[in-house]
């Protein structure tokens, strides 16, 4: 019998560390002795970089585009990092057609093919864009393909923003099994304000954060040499953050519908917030108190 | 018979500055005497904020939604600094649908009910997404709605990826009457460096930068009272800066075919360049000699 797969989806807005955050972890769960498998959704096709010494793979929809429909899926996987597969779904020609469609194609060619069940895999993790509100990205919840969704976020609000319209994603399609969410994992987290924020969104929205993950010059180094933390600097701080981060994933089975902002609601709170900081600025009132 | 309308599509990768650039070209040219509409397709709907002291507006979408076919276009047009007729195409709901679609159904009813040409408009103005590479936002440039196309661009990475993605769409349709590319709004521009990079990328895909403007503290000022610079701090430098460009614009009659680069090119071309800051950050060679 195929074991239990564990299937993660990872969201974020480009830019605030998913593709960063998700390597990690699939370098950590390797390194803890799962088979992994980091499925990059990002039409960017990065996602993977850290994994192969900072190199692109081509991706399911360019070979799908250059072979037409003979393919088979072991040759869209790269091993990475400790044996991690590798898949980039890629994207379609800019201002063409639908980004999320890479998603949907890619994955039912991995599932047709039974690749997720013959490559005796513990975890599959989808690293997906998050900053988009259309179908197309919603897939990975949508269909049910994940079964845990997890989202990096900081406290700027643009992050939030995303996040909370992924909520409303996964709000929406709780009710016929859609992915449920795991939590957020704070990323460039080093002021108590920003932890304070992103704390209070999360309580808010009815779920919990993570782990906090501060912005580190190790993760730079790292990925200049093309590479995770894990592997560039396994005895860092930041890397144990990564480790404890991963063997939380690991060991999360519950996950839960999230309570959404409205519009409103997330404005007002937002605004809340932008008159505390000014408070904060200004010294009205003092930092410690503003941090509560 | 109808004035001439100038139609203008300002993209940028979320986060960059759009919106705040836009506003502020709308309220410069606003002050030059011409009547312009600022039309926002950022799923956000913040687009025109500035422009009516830091208010949301009701959206073309939701107004749809709540009342049904009869929406009459003048209802969803709201009237915002020096009578700036200020508009927000909307998104939809998250997970769900085309985040494109709400362009498209703005811009329809707007031309089914003759509103440009009615209000005697000089200028429409769209602010649109720039970092989604779907078909959806390619709408202005597909459709020929817009007739020139002007990309806010920061010097990082993601946004000259974005920029590049939007002239691959430009190029694309640019044989079957697209909308073609005025040039590069090169925004948070404060370091040589960065105007070296934003220069080269401008150079290698045959197109020019309109004007730098820099970060600054009068743009944070002016937007946390819920303004543009121009209206908030109108004898600053900074209005200055928006003020030239909105001239440029005005008098920008001839758009051009981008050579974007493929994704290879792009990748060695950042490559190259990260190499060059890594010099420049550990001495290897002088700044100056660096910024050439």
């Amino acid at each position: 019998m195929a074991k239990r797969i564990k299937q993660i989806a990872i969201y974020g807005k480009g830019g605030i560390g998913k593709s960063t955050t998700t390597s990690n972890i699939s370098a950590a769960l390797s390194l803890l002795g799962f088979k992994v498998m980091q499925f990059g959704c990002d039409p960017k096709s990065d996602s993977t970089n850290t994994l192969r010494g900072g190199t692109f793979i081509p991706t399911v929809l360019d070979t799908l585009r250059d072979k037409g429909g003979g393919v088979r899926v072991h040759d869209v996987v790269y091993e990475g990092f400790n044996g991690i597969y590798c898949v980039e779904a890629g994207g379609p020609a800019p201002g063409v057609g639908c980004a999320g469609r890479g998603i949907t194609t890619a994955v039912s060619l991995f599932k047709q093919q039974h690749v997720f069940d013959e490559l005796g895999l513990d975890y599959v993790i989808f690293d997906v864009l998050g900053d988009v509100v259309c179908g197309g990205f919603a897939v990975p919840i949508r269909e049910g393909i994940a079964e845990h969704v997890f989202t990096v976020s900081s406290s700027d609000f643009m992050a939030i923003y995303a996040a909370n319209n992924l909520f409303t994603g996964i709000k929406k399609y709780s009710s016929s099994g859609g992915a449920l969410l795991g939590g957020i994992i704070a990323n460039s987290i080093n002021q108590d304000y920003s932890r304070a924020i992103i704390d209070d969104f999360a309580s808010r929205t009815g779920t919990r954060v993570v782990e906090y993950v501060p912005r580190s010059v190790t993760v730079t180094q790292s990925e200049l040499q093309g590479k995770t933390t894990i592997e560039a600097a396994p005895d860092s701080i930041q890397a144990g953050i990564y480790k404890n981060l991963a063997s939380k994933i690991a060991s999360h089975n519950v996950s839960e519908i999230p309570q959404p902002l409205t519009g409103t609601e997330l404005r007002e709170w937002a605004a809340k917030w932008a008159d505390r900081l000014l408070e904060i600025e200004t010294g009205v009132i003092n930092e410690e108190k503003a941090a509560i």
